[in-house]
């Protein structure tokens, strides 16, 4: 049993029957029917006027609104744990022609105002050092925290006062939301976020994320950054229908409850061994390497994250029957 | 009736069967199973050993075959109506950090090694110009005329002796092959062909092309490319299983035959109002403004080409009862 | 006797003896006395508000005003025979990411707006074509013809009507001011060019260009380029001191009187075999090979440009004396 | 008196001189009489045959010999004090097209093979994260101190187990052999270093640095990447005069030989207050602000650099007349 990725984990059906329902002819690239609802059906479920691109993965989401927030000469302020900071080869470098990571600390990977304060302290203003253009937090972040609607509003005032873009990277954003309960606006725009990298493909998509500019003005030229990249597929209908499929009837916060009761369920199991509350879909464990090695004699597959610390990661389609033995293997550990 | 371009048709039911029988659980990215038969797959398919990624789309195929011919300072040769000269929005230029494109000219987008000599020719050979590094040639060309391999093996003999790497845009590969009759193997890498995007997305498939290396030492960078361009896909089985059922039975082979024939018999229809030789699954037309009004009238919609010409395209799904009002209608036309 | 470039000249004493007189402690970088004196004295010149940064080449000039100017996803038009398009080893694709040179054409490397609207009319308005975002013209041209005031201003409203950025590569801006007798800032800002590279290495100078921004608010972000690019030298003062010193009593006026001076000697003896007009200090004159190397048997050098076709360039150190030689035997000439 | 920085001193005479004595006509670029001797006399230098360019900066010097060691997909190791990450702004990632810089630590800014494995070790051997292509050391380091031809060679010997490329760059390299006394192949070849970049500015030069290729198959693309960044200059006789100045009668060893005597003497009166051994021409000091205040009361003038710490840097023209009063005020600090 597989608890690697919930990249790993299939798509949903209704992803796969929306592919079989547009499998028919259309216009190409984005001018099809279901392409052209996007922008309308998610200024619906975020209460404002916003801009929509379907890109297909979460690295370039994450890339074209970085280069709509961030020139060549300037830089992005992550976590030094960040997606964009480690497990991306470096894209951001290559999109933003060379702009700088500045990293920051925090526990958790989790960003506070103090910590992007002390990196902006530490830059001169002068041009020989790279100047902050803009910021991205992961939404709910590596290590499965969630940023509150709070959390987000004070690093999205500072960034309006230091005039630095805000970008979140909301590869697990439906389970950040099913973790609050909140209304997606108080967790992005009014927040201060610009653009939002909206995660399908971990939640029980195929291969298309959605990214959202809440300021339309900047998604003009990321429609260029966008084909210039090879990413407007001539048949964009398959992206976008996944996607639509999703927002039907909140297919997305249904998937994303259910992986986060998966991890709910471990964490309970786990008690003390917990390295992070588990407000997602994500538990990292304090386990010895035998124990680890006792967990995967009984099946169960996952990542070795640092020594003594093991990450575990439910999916949409894990039903309490398939996290109720890992759970209990794990509450048996000595 | 569409005869805009096959990058509108669906996909073809073997593609769309087998992204429903891949959705399963299986390793991420590129470590899955259907993944791992690619290389395989296509060494059988080319007799040599080949290396292949898969890439979401044509744009990408080309430009990540590029990055691996051409450094940021060099160039590469094309034709003028070359698609990565003219609907790419500038992708090699980002993929290649800034080469240039060295336009050729030759009658049906088609180049020849007096063409590309010409070029080299106005090369001075100092630092204030850029060389060229690579060759870029289209298979099927972008007017549908195609190479035959002793015309592919000229121009790579070409490329050999002037130390240029040797790239073909196959988005219409198929079609190529359809038309020749030929070896795979002759009209590439005995050809001299480094590295080829092998189309699949025009012929019928989903959202899948495979870049094939022929020399299979330039692969190891392209797989850092591929993934820093944001296209390693996380569910890379969805592509993977595409392509292989594609490649099945020569189902690649068999929609090609199907939309060349299509095309020609609109070519037969056509007689000398031709452009070019129908050799492929594109027909260009000489008609005037009301000729073509009138056969928009009946019910076809096609490209504008260029004053009094137009472009149509025939699809893999077309069949001879799909195209028939249509070779009528031209038939007819006075 | 050298008749192959401007470049190739000494630098003039003045320049020198600036050099000397800078050779003191002061702050490094743009920060001395001599480099905190540009904007006030091009200012003067210029009759407006303008920012000035000098840097050492007359390629980084032009490609930091086109970085200003065009995004990567965008092109520049320009002239088929521009020096950024021909000798520059691609500076415009390394410093604009990628972004693209549309070329245009025109007698003498000069455009006109037909030429710039042909362009522009080639390219469709959607994704996969790159947009035009600026224009870029070389005043005296690559032939040495020279753009007057008026048709300056006639190509400034074609890009102010069209959205493009305007530069003026003025490599020999000071060859083209001394034919026209005009105020600089007919030729320039009132004509609507956004950017001027300055040139002075090619009158006189030894390492130093001016940029001259006439919108004021493109040169901040083009502080931050100019030193991303290493072009930000400690001691910038021995850069300002030489363009100071040329400005003094109009030394760069009276060094490209000069050099034109020669080059009319030259133009009256060449008669019918000049090609064209001659307006700055190049000369461009049908010979025969023969014709060509009887010249150089006497001791000159040039280019050979074409067939049938040299180069030859007078430079701001070359009086009569050093003329009429040349000058006589192209009269001489059977 | 102005303690700030070695690149605000004045040039040498000896280089004013050549400079003059280079004005004269001859080839432009890099082939005239002065340029076409550095290989040579480089190869003479260093005991070893090499290829040399000459660049106007220090950044763009590093940032050439980078672009030979690293391609756009990885990265430089490099200490997180580094000039390339700090004060460049971002010129590594402009010239290499996106590369990282990844960072480590170790006292003084010095790196260790330790702090180099540490890193190596921190990165996955997969595609998701950018594997490092070089390693770039500065002697003498950001805070005087200088590695040894031993420390170097085991950094060498890393380098090469590890596959990567070695640079060292090399702003204050004279410093650091006028302090070690050794012989420059064992700080640099023999010990492994594949480029350096010989620093001459601070050290008494104008505007001229060396790019030393010790694998002179690095330098063909470099020519390339040297005219595309704008920096062949076209009276490169000027840079390359202030060279060879420089190394006649090994001027550049007795400039900092000058420089490190005038540091010497702060050092000796420094005491307990210095926070590094001083190697080479930069002494760190810890001070009050008070103490600061005092000192700049008496006309000194020098960087503060940290809380509680000042930098003071000497240079090759200030004689023991020049730093005596200083070194009396330090040591008479309370």
């Amino acid at each position: 049993m597989r608890f690697f990725s919930d990249n790993a984990a299939p798509a949903c059906p209704q992803v796969i029957d929306a592919i079989a329902a547009a499998n028919t002819l259309d216009t190409a690239y984005d001018g099809d029917r279901w392409s052209q609802q996007l922008d309308g059906r998610f200024s619906d479920l975020f209460g404002t006027d916003v801009r929509v691109l379907w890109t297909p993965s979460g690295t370039s989401a994450n890339c074209l609104a970085l280069a709509a927030l961030c020139q060549p000469h300037g830089a992005v302020i992550c976590h030094r744990d960040a997606h964009i900071q480690n497990d991306e080869c470096g894209a951001p470098g290559f999109y933003l022609h060379g702009a700088k990571l500045l990293l920051a600390d925090g526990p958790g990977a989790k960003l506070t105002p103090d910590a992007v304060s002390g990196v902006l302290a530490g830059i001169r203003d002068d041009v020989h050092q790279v100047q902050a253009h803009a910021l991205s937090i992961t939404n709910a972040t590596e290590y499965g925290l969630v940023y509150t609607p709070d959390e987000v509003a004070a690093l999205g005032a500072l960034a309006k006062a230091r005039g630095l873009g805000f970008h979140m990277d909301g590869a697990r954003f439906a389970n950040a939301v099913a973790h609050l309960g909140c209304d997606v606006a108080d967790l992005t725009w009014r927040a201060g976020v610009d653009a939002l990298s909206f995660g399908f493909v971990k939640n029980g998509g195929m291969s298309a994320e959605a990214l959202v500019f809440f300021k339309p003005e900047l998604a003009a030229a990321s429609l260029y950054r966008r084909k210039q990249a090879g990413l407007l597929l001539s048949k964009g209908r398959y992206l976008a229908a996944q996607i639509l499929a999703m927002l039907d009837g909140d297919l997305w916060l249904a998937n994303a409850r259910a992986a986060n009761a998966g991890a709910a369920m471990l964490a309970t199991a786990a008690g003390d061994r917990l390295v992070y509350p588990v407000e997602a879909n994500e538990v990292f464990l304090r386990v010895t390497p035998d124990e680890a090695a006792s967990l995967r004699a009984l099946g169960f597959d996952f990542y070795d994250w640092a020594p003594g610390e093991v990450r575990l990661v439910t999916s949409w389609d894990q039903q309490e029957a398939a996290i109720k033995p890992l759970a209990d293997a794990i509450a048996a550990l000595p």
